[in-house]
């Protein structure tokens, strides 16, 4: 497969015109830029938790993310209550395994819910996919200490154990699919520094896996258009809040020609 | 009732001089966000939502802002308790129907509440005003797919039924009591990109509520400050973003001035 | 004990090239503001509050911030278990109080952590230093109704009673320990308009405690990065939401040169 500006725009422009509804289980932290991030892309985000109603939610949206980076017990039950009902509806689910490899608790739970409901998609940094994976790997709370490079092997056994695309961000993004691989070069060193732009990408990926029905260009397209737009905001960034505000606003602007001019696969 | 500038001026004015406290019990993707709009405004907001400290906290606030955008079962006792309470003292509860309609647990929490402690502000987007009145309307998550101009009737019979200030808003903002109306004409097209707004606009009628002792020109003087700070921010915006900066600085820098030369009824 | 400019920036270098792992069970209202004031000064944070994790955590954590802001029965549980695991792992825990004296379950819970797992460090406002020590104070919800400089003789029980270090911050911060007591007098009057910068303020003193093995110190640097960033973020703010920004972005740029040039004993 092979990544360009006209498929990345395509994706772009059928998400502004659908705005479809993007359902997140996600963590308290970043609820608020995720949320702000989908709508400047042109997609429609809801947060829903509750058990009695995250099924129905599900219902009516067109992709499901999940990310692990505040869980609880009570969170963890809706969470497989969610995944199920988009099993059972063929609606794409996005798994954020966040600080997967710090606590056991969310190792554990990240190992369930993959294998209860294969994710159509999986986005972490080096260290949580090589702990997903069930690699030797130090981990320090949310944060990587992992190359993504080094977490290839572990995103392709993942991948091929699930049948799922699995994303490695970092310095470059890589994008699994079974044997096949696409990298994006895209992003500026700044971008660890905002809290949160790891969850932002992988709620981006529900909004391109809800119009694109190949899961494997639709993340490479998400990780495309992070890295460009994170490109854009930091060329006139402060630092890492003007950057974060910045980034929203080049999420909005972003056209065709920002695409052309900035890609780097 | 007309609304004018100065009375919209007066009411900002005693919140500047009063600072009265405002407790929200409300969503976790927008709590940062209408704390700092009513800190920029001049009130001072508290967030809690523990059953043991709700009708504590009421007790020495000036209004209770509900919002249902990610209830859980746990939150919804709370809610219940602090209502109960804010009627007992009197207080102004304000009610934000956050997606109402989009699973039958928020339709059945928000029509729970305004029968068993009715606020004294309803304020939702044209999708939630409907279906909070039980019409048949399309929802897609918090979004609104009507405008505010086809819930007007609904919210004419919620404020009959009720005894409530109901307000739409929208392009046009409508403000409903009984058989009185009035609108407001302020705002921007960005404003929906930005997460929250809704629940920003709920918030302030909680600010305005706690230093109006009348409901009805409370409620479209929140509506024309927001409107109004949103038009200021729109001014040098470059996208959602830095929309929400520039918007919490200008109810911040807010004057009389400003408000004579935006004012749209 | 001095405070000076390179004591100052000996902890900023320090936390820059270790970059400590912050664990913070804290309010959902400033989390995301916390956890970027982290990254920009150069920490790593980590927030997780589910009782089976949070000792996990704090395992693999530099410093424990815990935070009371939006409490409930849960989170307390596992405060209290994070706490303990920090006592017996000697891992610095730093309390910020908010809201105590406001209701009852917030004066219970924030004296009941105190006496159990007494802690490094303690921070707040005047009215929750003034209430944590059973002083006679007014209090309205979240925002000080007193001056720090009314608080400096509940800070000094306080402190005395726990072998604390206490921190009452307003237009002068004051940091206690035991008979000592020394002053920081950076900060912009614009500061309390903006939500959190006191939790941010507690979030920092966790980052200085975990590179600065004496606690006294490390506060007092704390507050004075705090005050300074304020400053230089107020040069050009327009408003609260730009402070904010501004704020972040200057613990990120912050040199040694600033600090020489702003800081004020």
């Amino acid at each position: 497969m092979q990544i360009n500006p006209s498929g990345i725009w395509n994706d772009v422009d059928i998400i502004r015109k659908k705005s479809p509804l993007v359902h997140n289980i996600t963590n308290y932290v970043v609820m608020n830029n995720t949320a702000n991030a989908l709508l400047a892309l042109g997609a429609s985000p809801v947060m829903a938790h509750a058990e009695p109603e995250v099924a129905d939610m599900v219902g009516i949206a067109g992709a499901l993310v999940i990310n692990i980076g505040t869980l609880s017990d009570a969170w963890i039950k809706a969470m497989f209550i969610a995944a199920a009902r988009a099993k059972e509806l063929n609606i794409p689910i996005v798994l954020d395994p966040v600080g997967v490899g710090a606590t056991s608790y969310r190792t554990r739970t990240a190992r369930e819910l993959i294998h209860t409901a294969p994710p159509t998609i999986i986005r972490g940094n080096g260290s949580e996919i090589m702990a997903l994976c069930d690699r030797d790997v130090a981990t320090k709370g949310v944060d990587s200490t992992s190359t993504s490079d080094l977490a290839i092997d572990s995103a392709m056994i993942l991948s091929r154990e699930l049948g799922a695309v699995v994303c490695v961000t970092g310095e470059t993004d890589y994008i699994v699919s079974g044997e096949s691989q696409v990298s994006v070069k895209n992003g500026h060193p700044m971008m660890p520094r905002v809290t949160g732009l790891g969850c932002t990408a992988t709620a981006l990926c529900g909004a391109f896996a809800s119009v694109n029905s190949d899961p494997f260009p639709a993340t490479a397209h998400a990780m495309a258009v992070m890295g460009i737009a994170g490109e854009m905001a930091a060329e006139t960034a402060k630092g890492p809040a003007s950057l974060q505000v910045n980034f929203i606003d080049a999420l909005y602007q972003l056209c065709e020609t920002d695409i052309q001019a900035f890609f780097k696969a």
